[in-house]
């Protein structure tokens, strides 16, 4: 179930160290300019690099195979993929027997009998979220009324962030964090009861990025602690502004004009350079692994742009449903 | 978008005041045995009437109307129904000028233009999840090895219930609350990456419950403090036994044996017998309101039994996804 | 797979003898005017009664169980349905043992591994269609500037429908016909390449129909000894009107503004009052079959208003997917 | 619209004149092998060459971008492309003004609103069937036991099919001409009623084809003037095979376990080198147009493989469904 969506469908592909990543993105609107360059910025910032993220570089450059021509989408569908370059597979040998504790080692072997490409976690590699970066880029410019941005508010417990890196680092182990979203100026009454909510379409799309564990929108898991009184959102105009926004601003799963909050988890990564007790399925005892190789101290420093982009891509997707289906309404 | 699923897929229908409530399930398999009294007990864990539930009372009787036969599944779509009766429409008048903080009335006016049907919130009632309740009847059939079980931990943000549900009801107010999940010898290497990771299943559906806010997986939000040679949980035999679950049973979005876990948080009930200040919409100014009617002080009472019965609507779709594509497979 | 549509999604159920049939249609806007006289022209026009017609009668009285509120859509789903009566169920015991031929019986044994419910052929019968006539009104509503109108263009070979039915009638058997589907006044430019063309669309929706087994567009198979020259359409002015209209009104899959134009081959029944020579499964060898009850000499004459609902249920999703990519252009 | 699929899901992209034009295949089961050579046979069928075929040349070799490893299928979605080349896009400047006849240029200006790339047809071309083989090749490997055959059993009306084009040659003209299917040893019970019946799968798909016009299953059309008494295929063993296969091997919308037998029609090509007279939409007035650049005289010489392929991408998602929910039913 490698694509998402009713009318703004993406379809990811590709594998870490197979030849090529991409994305094929369908029902996008013709008439909407798109440049290569338009890319670098959200590709960049997902790119490691900077302290605590892997050493392995990819240029990522974006190929646009279809879909846009004299840098306007045409209403075909748009493919963009990137070539796999640096890719050091012998790092991943081992884990054939000895599959790592938190990675999907072990599953996929369970899953795909045996046959899934795992080298560099092949299609569950964090690589993969190349594709959402990029078709993220097309969701923004769709919704191009609202500003989307994310940002890691914790790492591995601290809110200085560059610290809790750094510790992390000298004792060769990993952390994770908390990302934050906020949507200024989103489009209001978007998402689709009964199933297909604004949280239920995020919620969808953030937990297909690997390694997030969490979501909560608004004041999220504090609520199940305050009175309703206290919770409720009281409005203070008739555009419907309310005076404070615990909701995060959807209500009945429908966005209702105040700015849209929510907040996620992502877990350490599981990569250390830490020797972990495990099992070797090959001898049938326990062994110690220490994996090798290069991994980022801490993913979610690479994920708010991903966050970003799965938030647009759902956002496209209700906007365009919600134009189809209430074309009449006025705004 | 009132269906789900890939090949499991429901369709809910009905409002609150409507003439009826129910949902239409498709691809079940033939040869499941289902009487009405199988509905029975997680219908009745539903309702209301204890402590801190509404007094609206509904026999809630399911009708079978398709797709069973002398008490087995034919393979063709089978519709439950359940009529309304109990209903006090006039309750609800006052919500078009004034719509209630925290509720639907106000998006759902900007979204349908105002053709709602807004008496007792219409298809944004909590009554709607009968229907998921009575799908998930069957779709705890079709994952039978599992058990499924949710609870109420905590509400109020304490942990004694039923002090924190009396508190509640003396001082007029509503409180939410937390629910875990808890599915013991779940099927192994279900989940569909990249997009129909078990979480990205359980968590559509899930949000699609009128008052959740937040779900973790897992150890959930607390993988943010921690370091990940604390967080992996290592293999302690060839089945993928795990001596920690912090992972919740799932990696890489596929279920790996281990018992699966995860928590939703449920909000505050909305309608109060508190004032709130408000706005007027046909007036333009501020004003005080005080929801009268019949409500629940704790919504989240009620509610275990519609987690378990998504959680079993995502698994039996993603069973038979899982035996379509691998039906090879050994086990 | 009981369910069809993008947006605009019909859900069918129920069995001949079972409790109710009924259809499920999720994502029609609201504020459009329902009511459910609306629906007795085209139910009537499916019902039996006529000479050629089985002598099964069913009052078929829609009953609305959400969606509609004050006689308007609400933007829930629409769930109408009738219960079934006038049944006898003792008419089909010995299908069991000896498949009529031509019928579903067998299939529908090897698949369900017998458990289908199969009195009055079950969810196979041509009763189900009810549900499409039914949402079939709805999406005529949608594609309100069109208008839709199929007949019998011939019965059994001849053009005298009248005559062949009778001649049918005298020898106890069956005849099929042909049925011509024209739409004047369309939508310009609904269908969506590549794979949700306007044909597509609406022959996937056909071959649905039970007996159906043929569908050609425009001047269709005769189009394979035409010269392309003669067939390619000239346009005469800058709306797009054609001199002729080979291609039926589409082009590329979309409709082109001139009046679409296509013709639906019906099966003779499969029941017919002539002794076969069949198998019997239960004692392994031959034997002669002549199937008893209440059937349909020309099942055919019947059919002109399902063909027009499935018609109106395709053009209402293509419509209202157009309407949420291209809501920008003009007209 | 351009994905396709419940489980086994195509997705297509490319224009006649971009940079590569390909195909996403998601949910095929891991563990099939797959050489870039296998699908050589195929996409050669397809190819132009031959008298009455296009003289442009593709190399057209596939480039597998993802999902195979060391030549096995891993159970992560295949894409497979293939650059384009030998364009002379110059060919297709006037359409601009006077759209051709016959042909999408019309349509696709006002779907679009002028912003699809129309070179070489663009996303119409017929050249984006490439992706459709590429995708049949694994089809077909997945209805491994099913043996697809398609051929022209016309052109131009006429048997002697050599005869036909070279007629058509000589007068510069195009023909069309019908293309039978037949599935010899086809899996049974596969189709799911009541909206993905086999013949709605299939005829879906056929449609997207560009240029087919019509469909007809078993004796098709003809069964308009046949009597049931003769329409009626008798079983005459307890595997369910039947004396006569009017209905092409499908009851009810699943096989029935005989051959499978269709007809598509596809229509004459729209670009001849016969001037022809039509609408100027610039100037506003009647004008005539030949139409240069490489044409087929019959496209329908180069479609069987094509029908085979959407036959056996059809096939592949029924077996995968069919099994998924049936996978109790012995065989």
């Amino acid at each position: 179930m490698n694509s998402f969506g009713v009318i703004f469908r993406v379809s990811i592909f590709g594998e870490s160290h197979g030849p090529a990543i991409g994305i094929n993105i369908d029902g996008c609107p013709p008439g909407i300019k798109v440049e290569p360059e338009d890319f670098m910025n959200d590709l960049r910032r997902r790119q490691s690099g900077s302290t605590g993220t892997t050493k392995r570089r990819e240029p990522d450059l974006p190929e646009i195979l279809s879909g846009v021509f004299n840098g306007i989408t045409t209403g075909a569908p748009i493919t963009i993929m990137t070539r796999n370059s640096d890719k050091i597979s012998s790092d991943y040998d081992e884990f054939k027997e000895v599959p790592r504790p938190g990675h999907a080692d072990f599953v996929a072997r369970q899953k795909y009998s045996g046959f899934s490409d795992m080298r560099g976690s092949g299609h569950f590699s964090g690589r993969i979220t190349w594709g959402l970066v990029a078709a993220g880029v097309i969701g923004k410019k769709i919704a191009a009324s609202a500003e989307i941005s994310a940002k890691l508010i914790s790492a591995g417990g601290m809110t200085d962030i560059e610290k809790a890196v750094n510790e992390a680092i000298a004792t060769n182990d990993s952390i994770g964090g908390i990302i934050e979203c906020r949507i200024s100026k989103p489009p209001k009454a978007i998402g689709e009861p009964f199933f297909y909510s604004f949280e239920s379409a995020v919620s969808h799309l953030v937990f297909s990025i690997p390694a997030i564990k969490g979501i909560e929108f608004g004041i999220g898991f504090a609520a199940a602690s305050m009175r309703g009184s206290r919770h409720n959102d009281p409005f203070i105009d008739s555009n419907g502004t309310t005076s404070t926004n615990n909701a995060g601003g959807i209500n009945g799963g429908i966005t209702n004009g105040n700015e849209i909050v929510f907040r996620v988890v992502v877990k350490p990564t599981s990569s250390t350079g830490v020797d972990q007790t495990t099992f070797n399925f090959t001898e049938g005892n326990m062994t110690t692994l220490r994996v090798k190789g290069r991994h980022d101290t801490c993913i979610a420093l690479r994920m708010p742009v991903i966050v970003e982009a799965v938030t647009a891509i759902a956002m496209a997707d209700l906007i365009l449903i919600d134009r189809g289906i209430h074309h009449k309404r006025k705004g």
